[in-house]
């Protein structure tokens, strides 16, 4: 398992309801792929959304977001945490 | 107090030791700006950080890393979490 980063843009003015539900969204499917989605932070007024989590490799997280209906922007690995 | 998340771009190649005298760093001076920094995550292959925290607002964040010597590319206030 690698912790990953990801990045979703175009999210300007979402709401806290709405971040909960894509949440549980990619939580409902995760262990499909053994992704566990760990947080999630909103900025709505840039529109950008961050959201860490631990999987087997970037194409699962990639396909846990894409199936929930909310594709990644971004995906980093990020193998380095303090 | 608000939460932020930061990110630093250009850092490629960047160790866990540097991750880690760079975190201290920040912390060392935080407190005279009323900033706690959380936690913070490196994809040394891309050079991207994102790093998270809690502070009174974005310029204080702003002054800590650039006093530390990493200023930040992006400061986004997060007030969505899940």
């Amino acid at each position: 398992m690698a912790k990953f980063m990801d990045v979703h843009l175009g999210m300007v003015g979402i709401t806290n309801d709405q971040l909960k539900e894509a949440h549980e969204a990619d939580l409902a499917i995760q262990s499909e792929e053994g992704v566990v989605f760990e947080r999630a932070w909103a900025d709505p007024a840039a529109g950008v959304i961050y959201c860490l989590s631990e999987a087997p490799n970037e194409e699962a997280v990639r396909r846990i977001h894409e199936r929930a209906g909310h594709p990644a922007d971004e995906i980093h690995p990020v193998p380095l945490e303090v």
